[in-house]
């Protein structure tokens, strides 16, 4: 195993009908609360008011910022910031899906800085504080609710990068299965998508051998994909929900790494270009891009990306197979499932074109979090996702 | 999945050589330092000194605790809380293995509180807080520098009871698996059998279906049973060494229970009674114990013993075998697992007679953890102990 560092003090409460809780959590952090939510869909369900109430009995005077929308845009952080400011706000309520969560992050580090809020994404000044954060998630994706990271779409320059910082750990995350129970099957299917990829992207890319880390990465892939399918044919299944908001959490909360050295995250990178310009959703984007990088990865890492397969995409291992056709195999059984749970699995899918493709490549490789990920990298990725 | 809460804010530093740092990370709480030891093997091993430096270095005033013995004593520890109300230490740092931990976090708490510090192990006060804690681990077991959990002998009372508080989280846990390289075989194997019985007590008793917790815990026992293998055909592999160690805090950490709902923990408290009678090595007094509760529970929990048995302990299943016979398999190649790496599987291999059972039983049902464990349950599975 390499040298590693684990910490996550995100306190998880998790079981139907917590939702009720949300003000005793946020209560012990502050009175004066900005609650943080998205468009329509937490009002259309009615949990919108009962967090609020949740909110008042504890005690606390509550703000609203609504309207958090997929790809969260920069100008509605600071927006939230200048109201927490005016407001005095002492703790922040996220109750949403990613986007809500991010911008919610976002708002708590930007409450606190007077600079320029950009900064910390082009990695140009280091976070030293945020204002306390309590989540409510109600879309099994990003893991928002159990890590360091946030994902921001800057509307003026064109450009969607991610913070990384322990002040931006929530300090209590609620995960109630009932509040997931309407979200859409294309979303739902998203979500899943999101969540494989947090874990197959460090998964094929780690150069340290670290076996537990794999097996708890296998684990949380194989419930991923079983819990997915049950929440398509069955969305009123709290069971499936409850799996998978879990499994969220797990995918991308420090368990599943430990040991593995480096990793990199190219398919993110190279998704939150396309989404920006396309405005696709995340997890979309993710089924078209995820496999390429996978099936890129099979070259220069086909021993580990064999493992996968035959692991977790339950790929047979015949005497004289090399380790690339094992990962191949793998890859293509993925992108089938993909496909299967109505996920896009071509550029063409989300209206990019061949020719668009060198341009992608560019702005790609400027994204400071790109490393190695360069244009020409970039291409030979994105021409494995044409077809 | 039953409603959970998750919480294990403790930092876990993993790495060859990180023991070095272990100056710079006491004196982020504080520069007078206790620091509580073992008999002998730190001081041979040379690392002691090495731990001190380290430790004045960073500018610490070290006081020392040395001697803490297999089955930690309640005396001891409240010569150390003595000791640092005297010195107004502000910090603890422990090395060594589970007794050494388990005392340091005794001391941390009995540091402050002004009370019969045997009252929180009674369970008739609640703990309110303790000094700081910064452990290093020297034997991958107990998992006590990754949980909240102390177990203490109180030679006057002959009891060994526990404690359980968020306020006993080391803050930081050093895992450096150069410290453990000198372990001998038979705290090896009990080391590892006291892993496994952290995982499999909870595992076999679980009402609650929570399916990616099962699939973590397999992964830890799995890995748990294979690299302990490797460390005794190995001993000086720090691969493996490394491996077991964080196989050890993962296994109590609070990763494989979440949604599990309530677990009886049978096999350790009817270990304890023993070994606080024969003072025979924790570990060992498991291997004797833990086979005999998982014959126990393949009557009334056959299904899940019996996806133990084919998960993790290799057992095929035929198309007419029952669940409750898949769990005996498991159980009985579990026992010939435990009689390879050189433990104990019978009570005589203890000095513990057949007809001291009965006497036995009555104790163990006194803990005030026992619950259901009353002393008919206590003498049946015992009795399953002797051949």
């Amino acid at each position: 195993m390499r040298s590693f560092q684990y910490h996550n003090p995100t306190r998880i409460i998790y079981g139907e009908g917590e939702y009720k809780n949300i003000g005793k959590e946020v209560a012990g952090f502050g009175s004066k609360v900005l609650l943080v939510t998205g468009k329509s869909s937490l009002k259309r369900s009615g949990y919108f008011d009962q967090v609020v109430s949740s909110l008042r009995e504890a005690g606390c005077r509550v703000s609203v910022l609504e309207g958090v929308e997929p790809n969260p845009r920069l100008e509605l952080c600071l927006k939230g910031a200048e109201l927490c400011r005016r407001e005095r706000i002492e703790v922040i309520a996220a109750v949403g899906g990613g986007s809500v969560l991010d911008t919610a992050k976002t708002i708590a580090v930007a409450a606190l800085d007077t600079g320029d809020i950009w900064d910390f994404f082009l990695c140009k000044r280091k976070i030293t504080g945020a204002l306390p954060l309590v989540t409510m998630v109600t879309m099994a994706a990003t893991g928002s609710e159990f890590n360091t990271n946030a994902v921001i779409n800057n509307e003026q320059t064109g450009q969607k990068y991610a913070i990384h910082s322990e002040h931006i750990f929530p300090k209590v995350s609620i995960l109630d299965p009932l509040l997931s129970l309407s979200l859409p099957a294309d979303q739902t299917a998203y979500g899943a998508v999101d969540i494989l990829s947090h874990i197959i992207e460090g998964y094929q890319t780690a150069p340290g051998k670290a076996p537990l880390s794999d097996r708890i990465a296998e684990a949380a892939m194989k419930e991923t994909m079983l819990w997915a399918r049950r929440a398509l044919d069955a969305p009123q299944s709290k069971e499936a929900r409850g799996n998978l908001l879990w499994c969220s959490s797990v995918a991308l909360g420090g368990w599943t790494w430990n040991g593995w050295g480096p990793t990199t995250f190219h398919a993110h990178t190279i998704e939150h270009e396309i989404s920006a310009a396309t405005n696709c959703a995340h997890g979309a984007g993710l089924a078209v891009v995820l496999p390429a990088v996978m099936r890129f990865h099979s070259r220069n890492n086909a021993a580990k990306l064999a493992q996968l397969a035959q692991r977790v995409f339950g790929v047979t291992r015949y005497w004289n197979d090399t380790a690339e056709a094992l990962a191949l195999r793998g890859v293509n059984g993925f992108k089938r499932w993909l496909a299967s749970i109505g996920c896009p699995v071509t550029l063409g899918e989300l209206g990019v074109e061949e020719t668009q493709i060198p341009e992608y490549a560019r702005k790609i490789a400027l994204n400071p979090e790109a490393g190695e990920l360069d244009a020409a990298m970039a291409e030979e990725i994105l021409r494995f996702a044409v077809g």
